[in-house]
């Protein structure tokens, strides 16, 4: 998680709103692929740091499913998210700061618990929880100064 | 829809499940991006032919949101397609054919209908749904022949 509370940093000094996201091998232990949010700098909504790490992941893999990938994150996933997770058949997630608003495993349609979720991972959450949700209220209160 | 349905068909020729989207201007009425599922030939399990309609329409826009496009779809979008469609700020969404096992729209989560939902777009569903259906079906049927 520090590795990927590194990538929010790095998302927040690219003035993205700083989450960030690692892939881990779980024979290894090493990460396969991080990165961090990007969705102003690439004009694209769908790059959210999970997102990031999932294409990069698969790409490196070959493979649009990475069973022996968990998954670190800052913030709790969002829908969006949550299903690309799913589908990528990853092991585990472990995420952050929960996120009321947004998230989409432990808020909003919880998507797996859905009969709609094919692939239900390990989920770890409240991790570090105060360090990965501080990033994003000085974030926000710094914007709000400006 | 036709073209939605072009952009399926011509997946399916590349061995992708054949669903196809569009991404129309609601001013002009011209299409602005056009794609289908590619998850395969990307080994990119997040490259459902929505997300790469929107990545192209954002794309050509500059922008992360696309308020003046409307998106068809050959098949009930799923939970991660509805939130980046969410994310995008796109107007409209008329899609194909239901998808009980694996929708997000009017099935599952409900991603529109959730309190972490911040943009709700309009839905038309079960527009050409049998056309859109069938050559789905003709895909797996034919698989499993294989």
């Amino acid at each position: 998680m520090q590795a990927a509370l590194a990538e929010a940093h790095a998302a927040g000094t690219r003035d993205e709103v700083p989450i960030g996201a690692v892939l881990v091998d779980v024979e290894t232990g090493d990460i396969v692929a991080r990165g961090g949010n990007a969705t102003i700098e690439r004009a694209d909504p769908t790059a959210h740091a999970e997102i990031m790490v999932i294409r990069d992941g698969c790409k490196n893999a070959g493979a649009q499913r990475i069973p022996a990938c968990d998954l670190y994150v800052t913030l709790e996933p969002c829908a969006m998210c949550a299903a690309a997770i799913s589908f990528a058949r990853i092991r585990r997630v472990v995420y952050g700061a929960p996120d009321p608003k947004g998230g989409g495993i432990d808020h909003g349609g919880q998507f797996f618990t859905q009969p709609t979720c094919h692939h239900r991972p390990a989920v770890a959450g409240g991790i570090m929880a105060d360090e990965c949700g501080q990033i994003l209220k000085d974030f926000f209160a710094a914007k709000r100064k400006k």
